[in-house]
């Protein structure tokens, strides 16, 4: 039988209310002839209730234990969701992540998935069991204690059983109805996109479009797991969310996909430092030591022996960065005049497969910005984005702009 | 080392404050050179939250989804206790039922212990580990799936520790400080036990002394485990709470140990049945299948083929007993002229040992609840036990003149 993955975030959970109405579309795909693994996070606010226990006993807790604490809200929600199927006459039953097994590295709070032998769940689908509900975000270290896989690692678990299983495709219900063009919340044009590439996702989802987890993203890309992500509070239809897909599955499409953005960012500049072979070793090694998870790095033309090298990392960071240079410079080993950093920057990046096969794009978003006033501190580019620095207080101007320019609100 | 299995009720564990009390006990008899097996319930509260969540799904739910939530509190503890510990600086762990493995029928809901297999556990002792934090109430059926086991199941799973790991002593923490002659709430004058011998707890418990669950005083007497109930709201001492032990170990004691009630119960008049050969079978199978919890029964003298049959059964199953009778009657397995349901009586039991040797106790009891001119309706006798069915409104008097008449208020 075909099988599909459903996967329902916390929200989507979050009463028994929410959970019947998941279970029905869970029940409707049933229906039509498919069997279904449901991956399921806890109900809204139990995780977090969880956590607050673990760290009020202490502030060096012990992550194996954490794990044992916080994977018991998954564990509620999939015991309630199988028997709500149940209640609609849909053989169902729920599996904890040891039942499954879902095996992992023993990375404890951020553990990495292994495996998913697929003969458990498999024989059960043979004896009649149309419906596996799976405790999403957690497995079983080859020791056979309890792991959790960090952030996302709901999204995570489903994308892995559609790649273990072979899935049709990999359907994750949150709470917004897909992934849009650009925020809507700046423009009223923003549009919600039918399919989007991997490759484009993974550029939006890193760069602040908060829909899906990076590592999610990255995992379906490498197993090719057709990946929907659509609203559990809309009604049931075909078309309905947006459609994360291998870029042969996208006939037309415009050369821009997407417009996004990240408000917080800092730029900073290290003045007159020595330009030696191996400067920027000595710079971003102290940084990213330091927990500075720096973005851009822009290094200006050498005068001299001596030139300018400028980066950008998230605001809430300029404290951490600014003391790893000092202790750096006072170690002796880098040597510049002063360090500015710029907190009032914001990123705005232009994401799409097209620009591989377009000139011309880059191009055309700077003369946009220019035609706005909007002046560029920092620029990167990669095959399919581009982004830049520029002055936080333009930023809606900018998106707006950027969307208007490449006519996203017009499908292909 | 020697070794101590130590179990914490709901009420001891329901916050962070009192999982750190009950962590200092804990603490306390590993500085004294035990190892130690907690045993944790849920937080107080938590497990009928989720029984309300699984009710909310159907009427007829899946036991075995049932376990897999409910089960879920107790892991919760078991990892919060564990964390406690180690910021103790105590080397702890918790264990989940199906980590340790705590091996059950399938008999979900209700299932029973069938073996606790050491070797897990006690590698961990060998490698260090000072206190193994069991989840309670729980265990893994032999398909694999979790199980619970059902009421008073923390106090069993306590006790089948203390019997599988050979343990010295089995603590049972409660909200109460030990077990008292009878209620406190009745008569000033009840005095804490020091001691008492398993049989007179089993008698006390199954009669309505809310102190320790049946099952698990059974289990005790079984395996000889010395179980010691004390509250863990008092200061530590070591000769806080009562022992309930091998009558060997008790030296000394009054002929009765304590005078038990129950208040709720009805007595049951089948009146004009005929008396034939396998009546009682006909009269007493169709009550047990209606789920009527007969206690005593009494049968008078037959009289030309006809009798009197008197039963009682808690005051909550008397519709379902008539409906019984009404139908046994109708199909024509018995035939009785009316059935009386006298709705407003209590049990009054005393219990002790030392009636084995003593004669004319019951003797005894009988003159005492006549001088106070309470009438007897019903009596039944075991060996170390009296019960007589009296008016409800006697029944304070009842239990306060009996244990004046015994001396309760004294120590042996």
């Amino acid at each position: 039988m075909p099988l599909l993955v459903m996967k329902f975030g916390g929200t989507s959970v979050a009463t028994l209310d929410r959970i019947r109405r998941a279970a029905k579309r869970v029940g409707r795909e049933v229906a039509n002839g498919y069997d279904v693994i449901v991956i399921v996070s806890a109900m809204s606010g139990e995780t977090n209730k969880l956590v607050g226990f673990v760290e009020e006993t202490g502030p060096f807790y012990d992550a194996r234990e954490y794990d044992a604490v916080v994977s018991s809200g998954e564990n509620v929600t999939a015991g309630l969701m199988a028997l709500t199927l149940q209640e609609m006459e849909v053989p169902a039953r729920s599996w904890q992540g040891w039942q499954v097994p879902l095996l992992t590295t023993d990375a404890h709070a951020s553990a990495r998935i292994e495996e998913i032998p697929t003969a458990n769940l498999n024989a059960k689908f043979g004896e009649g069991m149309r419906v596996a509900v799976v405790a999403g975000f957690q497995g079983i270290s080859p020791e056979g204690r309890i792991t959790t896989l960090g952030r996302g690692g709901s999204d995570t678990t489903a994308v892995a059983f559609a790649a273990a299983f072979g899935a049709e495709r990999c359907d994750i219900y949150t709470d917004v109805d897909g992934v849009y063009t650009t925020d809507p919340r700046i423009t009223t044009k923003a549009r919600k996109l039918d399919r989007i590439a991997f490759e484009e996702m993974l550029e939006l989802a890193s760069l602040g479009a908060k829909v899906l987890q990076t590592r999610s993203v990255e995992l379906a890309m490498r197993y090719k797991v057709r990946l929907r992500v659509l609203s559990s509070f809309e009604e049931p239809s075909d078309d309905a969310g947006t459609l994360v897909c291998p870029e042969e599955e996208i006939m037309e499409s415009n050369v821009v996909a997407g417009v996004a953005y990240s408000r917080d960012e800092a730029k900073m500049t290290l003045q007159s430092v020595e330009d030696r072979p191996g400067i920027a070793a000595a710079i971003f090694g102290p940084l990213a030591e330091a927990g500075v998870n720096v973005d851009m790095i822009v290094q200006n033309i050498s005068d001299g022996g001596i030139t300018d090298m400028t980066f950008s990392c998230p605001v809430g960071e300029v404290a951490r960065a600014e003391k790893a240079m000092d202790d750096a410079k006072a170690a002796g080993d880098i040597s510049f005049a002063s360090l500015i950093a710029d907190k009032d920057v914001a990123k705005v990046s232009i994401v799409g497969i097209g620009m591989r096969s377009h000139a011309g794009v880059a191009a055309k978003m700077f003369q946009t910005l220019r035609d706005e006033g909007v002046n560029i501190k920092v620029i990167t580019t990669s095959e399919i984005k581009v982004s830049v620095l520029i002055d936080r207080k333009y930023m809606e101007l900018a998106v707006q702009a950027l969307h208007d320019a490449f006519e996203l609100e017009k499908a292909a």
